[in-house]
């Protein structure tokens, strides 16, 4: 701190123990319950905001050179552990919080490209673009609280991935101190060849690499026509092969996701309560679609659609959804029903903390899968989280439930919410850990990925050498050890080192 | 050699004298013209034809273990110079011929994929997944002869790339055969966030890092509909306010390439003689063209298209392509024109090879640029190699003539030739290449990237750390080395030591 002092404003320092606290975590169910119980094992020992670049290479400088851990903070809504502190850690251990650098640095609106510090809030750099009439259009889930830099660390997906591309598809060019300096490219390139880009080793970094300080991002304007939709489907097969279709037939809408009948059922639940004329408009709807079309109410799902583009590929993408829906028994459902199940994604979180406090412990976790896998990996990872529930012993039923929510020309991506009850049970997030872990390795063995987009951190990393050859790790291992030859950069996240692993250990101990 | 015997056949081993040549090069005008002298300094020691992975394993263990460099070597169409022999490398150096390894192990056609060994040759893997309907979609101009490992190992740029996405887009996974064993992964996901993926550091990599055996690659239906097109503009500055509003607009043709005045009147004489009524009808088509629409014939440019889909998307591209046409004072010049310009492609190589011999000397290079700097960028390399060769006293008058090859949102690809009468020139080859770097110190100058998709090989070594920071350089330096620490794969290509750049010097030399 003394060091520091010489570099970078006081102001930017702060020891307050509440920060730490609130710098040590991200939203595991896990974590969110050892804050609840007191039980988080150990916190950064300091918080730095910087707000120029140049305090963080002061930062870096120090670190390296007064054996200091340093662990960048973005919008803290990591959920794979990547933030918490390694336990094992006898070092400092500085969380970097990089919100102060927010700035939109330039916008080039012919080249449709914009420069924006990595600290830089998803929603606010929505609104500000949207004033020049731009998007980048990236919207996780986290989209209200993620930085573009913790984006990057993550290789974030968001959910008008179809349209815009994922992360690495929008992110241009994107500088980073490291402790063997400022990685930096000399100019923009639409693409290029010119070796192994080192810049590319970034994109799902976590932290372990350096600290990420900007980023180049594409510009889209923004679209002429935007619109919802829904449709539903008398099952989940129909709607999975109807999604499979969709994926085949190009033209895609910006998002298109399809949830499982009982998060359909759970997303009816959350809807207003209708009053007066709705009331007989919703009851009279309800009956045409299980009496007359005869879809079963424990067996119907929902499909909800965003257009996005200029009019013309908009009612391009509406026909192709038309067309492959009525082909899947699908019945059009309206574009109120597309716009709810869109942002009901955004309240899910809130919904979490909330059932948190009435004994429900709930999680999402993701995946991505080939098309020929998926409903079997579905129905897989349901099938042995019953199975482990009840093998436990556990009270009531536990909640399970999937969508999907990203299509690939060759799979997708599935999204899993799993919701357990632990009044009574004893030692009730040990369970919920080690259900999670079995999905998991359900997900594993019926072809799905270790993670679509959330990550490995600390949550995962047992499971990369069931994904991983050891030459994979290896390089990573060596190469993490070659340009950071301290650790500086030692969060413990992914396979970085033999030791750092053995502190990754925090997550299963707690 | 010993070790080898005893493990892959003798029949992979090649002494011949011919052979050790053929692979001791690529294709750029200094190389063919070093062959021509007898000039090339050094070729391969030994040329291994491997046919199973297994003998790729063996000879990485066996290079390791005696300190032999290998150069794995595909199509041999390699313009960077990164195939030439580092002449100050005293180890026995063998060329890894993979073109034996050159089935396609097994296509999926639900998820759309097929794994493909990485010695197969463009051509080849055409026709074959042509017979089950499928096409990879990735058509470089060096198709005829580049493998699928060449492809990732130069990352590769096809000209459909509009449509099927360049090599890292088609490329869904790859294994290697390393100093540290095999880089492989279990499964093929659609997208994943698993930390830095280190396939991801093949694509580019040029022989540094290890040798890729195989990949597997997405599939696409063969095009319902697949038409040309042209259409004439009145300057090259028309037909790039085309190009730019034909990127921002979407439902991009899979291929659309704009050629300068000086490429069209060149394309125009390569036409084969019209004869009988078609004499009349070229007159009249060009009298109608320079005197009725006022075109000169001097300033006049010709943009070439090519659309795959379906129908409903090829029609809705030529919509697109007819309406910013107009817009531009564009004349649609018809199908056969379009393909013929598409075709030109393939046969310019041959026709650098047929003037040679005439005593011309060619090459292409390439660079990616915002749309921003594309004009300027064309017109100033121009300008500077006219007047480097004006400075050197050569002799008539250089061939510099550019096209726009590929269009991004953000910019666009740009292809020049650089063609150069050598009658009475001293050293004419010492002259060419001065001219081609100073070209290349011109296109960085303007703006432009150190390659868009021919690489860096040992050609363009020298022009790294002015679009490097050191940071770049110094982390692709250190995890080579920690992953390859005795430099079995020694070619010497991008950055690898300081020790290996000096090798580099071998195409200066020469």
């Amino acid at each position: 701190m003394k060091a520091l002092a010489k570099e970078i404003p006081a102001s930017t320092l702060d020891t307050d123990p509440v920060s730490r606290l609130r710098h040590g975590h991200g939203h595991t169910m896990m974590e969110i319950h050892a804050i609840h119980e007191g039980q988080l094992q150990r916190v950064p020992d300091l918080v730095v905001h910087p707000t120029e670049e140049s305090h963080v290479v002061a930062l870096v400088t120090a670190a390296d050179t007064h054996d200091v851990v340093l662990i960048p903070y973005g919008g803290g809504t990591c959920v794979t552990e990547a933030l918490l502190c390694p336990t094992n850690e006898g070092r400092m251990i500085v969380s970097v919080d990089m919100r102060q650098m927010n700035r939109i640095e330039w916008i080039d609106p012919v080249n449709r490209l914009a420069c924006i510090q990595a600290g830089a809030v998803g929603r606010h750099i929505m609104d500000s673009l949207a004033e020049h009439g731009f998007t980048i259009g990236h919207e996780p889930d986290s989209v209200e609280f993620s930085t573009l830099g913790g984006w990057v660390a993550t290789n974030a997906s968001g959910m008008k991935k179809n349209r815009y591309g994922n992360i690495e598809d929008i992110v241009m060019d994107v500088r980073a101190v490291t402790a063997r300096g400022t990685l930096e490219r000399f100019g923009v390139s639409p693409r290029e060849s010119t070796g192994a880009d080192p810049r590319r080793w970034l994109f799902g970094s976590e932290g372990n690499l350096g600290i990420i300080t900007s980023a180049v991002v594409k510009l889209f304007p923004l679209p002429e026509a935007q619109r919802y939709g829904s449709v539903l489907f008398p099952s989940f097969d129909h709607g999975v092969r109807f999604m499979y279709d969709l994926a085949q037939a190009g033209q895609w809408p910006a998002s298109v996701r399809l949830v499982d009948n009982l998060q359909f059922q759970f997303s009816m639940a959350l809807k207003p309560a209708a009053s007066g004329f709705h009331v007989w408009k919703s009851k009279l709807e309800k009956l045409f679609v299980t009496k007359v079309k005869g879809f079963q109410p424990d067996e119907m799902v929902a499909c909800t659609l965003v257009y996005e583009g200029t009019e013309d590929e908009v009612s391009g993408q509406e026909k192709t959804v038309a067309r492959l829906g009525r082909l899947h028994d699908g019945m059009p459902a309206g574009s109120e029903n597309g716009r709810r199940g869109y942002q009901l994604t955004f309240s899910i979180a809130y919904i979490r903390d909330f059932v948190y406090k009435l004994r429900v412990m709930g999680e999402s976790f993701e995946t991505s899968v080939a098309w020929s896998d998926l409903t079997t990996l579905c129905a897989n990872v349901k099938r042995r989280v019953i199975e482990e529930h009840v093998r436990r012993g556990l009270p009531g039923v536990p909640f399970i439930t999937c969508r999907v929510t990203q299509i690939y020309d060759t799979g997708a991506c599935v999204y899993f919410y799993l919701g357990l009850g632990s009044e009574g049970v004893e030692n009730p997030i040990q369970a919920f850990m080690e259900i999670e872990t079995a999905a998991r390795d359900e997900i594993l063995k019926s072809g799905g990925s270790l993670s679509h987009h959330h990550g490995v951190g600390k949550l995962r990393q047992r499971f990369l050498p069931q994904i991983m050859s050891e030459t994979a790790m290896t390089w990573n291992r060596e190469a993490k050890d070659a340009i950071d030859p301290n650790n500086v950069f030692g969060c413990g996240n992914l396979p970085p080192s033999p030791d750092a692993a053995e502190g990754a250990k925090v997550g299963e101990a707690a």
